[in-house]
């Protein structure tokens, strides 16, 4: 996508130094993060500078090729990339695909192969996905499941970016998303760069425009989708999602096969990250609870299958119930 | 309340000067503000120097005292203080009281007698509501409807102090509640104070927590309660009670007959206060939005009577569908 006019991914490669929009400096300062070998990949991974399960697996997939550069055994690469965070199933999709292409010379093909696959797949997403998007439509989204979090497009914003170039006119609302902010400060940034009409609301706020009958849809993005689809996404996203149903309020996820994780039967088989319970007491370096208070710190949380309209993959708009043809 | 070890209420007069707990500056900084008259008075509810619905009510009583013993002609006093916030039906209340009472000597025994009133209201919410608290239970709170917003006691807070006081054990779930992060300083603040077991969670977790069964009971403020009982609290309240609702988690709403709005039929009666949009673009001084990005920032919610449990009151619990006897 566009950023002041020229076209970036999120993640590329330059000779063996992995590129990376750095999305801790955003929205306040565009900056390139360097990373060197597949150590410096994974920390940035592990640190946010990159975040977003497509942005996380392209990542992974070049930290792969690094390290087959570099003649590290991918068998240790792998150990020290795949635990980087816990939830995101296409860390462990990507680099599987790695070990699987690898031929012992084409390291840097295979994980462009694999950033171009992760790019077509929004954007199929994005054709698939706005025919939802009337004239007019106002639009929720959660979290930042922009092209940010992905390689290009974005999952629940391909849609968004698609309907823009097709000359529609639309609103959307974005869920300033706590304890990250990653609506307010990514998910708008991307909006203002493609010049797409929105506002930042508290998450508190949701529900009250719900109600106002001022949500016409809800796209969000998946961390992860079980084989009953059931949702594992950014939390709040489930209180999103009982809202809109409460509210008659069509409730799509959009996300790439790549996110269904069969083995996991419900979303009760989806470990749950707890991250530091500091992004809590702390908003941007500010401590705002009392010293010494207690926070409690989960980041994802489980929509259950019953609140979901449909999801919106490369393969076509699914019932919720239902997997991708290419996974069957 | 005990603010380390010392018995404080947040507002009261000295002289004709009148004192507030500078809610401002919690956590991080326990300090008085002073207000010699009663524009001052009034510029500290219109900065939220003081918030909560009695609080204000009782602040603005002392504001009229102070006009009052200055020579100034009530119904001046009565436009500035009426006018500083538009959705506590306490501060028409107090204003009402006032004028009421007042016998052209007798400015500072009315404020007083209104704030004792106020105060043996909440001890009363506390004693009723204090027994859905059993031993062990979880408790989640939105908001600060603590002492801090009352007088004493609180509303929301006031059946866990007289809880604690009975020696129950329990556990408190804070929400954060943005914009304005008043459970994560305010209530959070308070409940260390009290030395009550407590996390707080960003406002996107708590359907998480009732998900899980982690949420025994809700219980809330209220900053008006119209003819039908429908609830306008602090935003993102009514997305919580939703989510009590839908996890069969009772949702109790803790407040005086005085919050009570008789004139408005319903919810849709009550005028919802929209605040400056830079509290969302900022967060503690610091922008996390893009610069020129919009926001919009609701700062109350209505809840329909269908979401409610029941109503906390000094005259008792009652079904969401009654009125205090006070009122008929």
């Amino acid at each position: 996508m566009l950023v002041e006019g020229e076209n970036y991914r999120t993640v590329w490669m330059e000779g063996s130094v992995v590129k990376l929009i750095n999305q801790l400096k955003l929205p306040r300062e565009f900056s390139v993060f360097s990373c060197s070998g597949y150590r410096d990949t994974a920390d940035a991974i592990r640190s946010m500078v990159v975040r977003g399960a497509p942005a996380i697996g392209a990542t992974a997939c070049y930290g792969m090729a690094q390290a087959a550069l570099a003649g590290v055994s991918l068998d240790v690469a792998e150990k020290e990339l795949g635990t980087t965070r816990p939830t995101a199933n296409d860390l462990q999709d990507a680099i599987k695909h790695f070990k699987k292409n690898f031929n012992g010379k084409n390291a840097v093909e295979v994980a462009e192969g694999y950033a171009n696959k992760s790019i077509e797949r929004c954007r199929k997403i994005g054709e698939y996905g706005e025919k939802l998007i009337k004239n007019n439509s106002k639009i929720l989204t959660h979290c930042n499941a922009g092209w940010l979090g992905c390689v290009d497009y974005g999952t629940a914003t391909a849609p968004l970016y698609i309907a823009k170039q097709k000359g529609r006119n639309f609103f959307v609302w974005v869920d300033e998303t706590r304890p990250r902010l990653q609506g307010a400060k990514l998910t708008s940034w991307e909006l203002m760069q493609a010049g797409i009409d929105h506002a930042v609301i508290a998450d508190n706020a949701a529900g009250y425009f719900m109600k106002k009958g001022e949500v016409d849809l809800v796209i969000v993005g998946a961390d992860r989708i079980a084989a009953n689809g059931d949702v594992a996404n950014k939390i709040g996203t489930y209180g999103k999602a009982v809202l809109a149903k409460e509210n008659n309020v069509p409730f799509y996820v959009a996300a790439p096969a790549s996110t269904f994780d069969l083995k996991a039967k419900t979303g009760k088989d989806i470990k749950i990250e707890e991250r530091d319970e500091n992004e809590i007491h702390f908003v941007e370096n500010t401590r705002v609870t009392p010293a010494k208070s207690k926070a409690r710190n989960p980041a994802f949380d489980i929509t259950p299958m019953k609140y979901i309209t449909g999801l919106i993959t490369e393969e076509g708009i699914l019932n919720p119930w239902e997997k991708p043809e290419s996974l069957l």
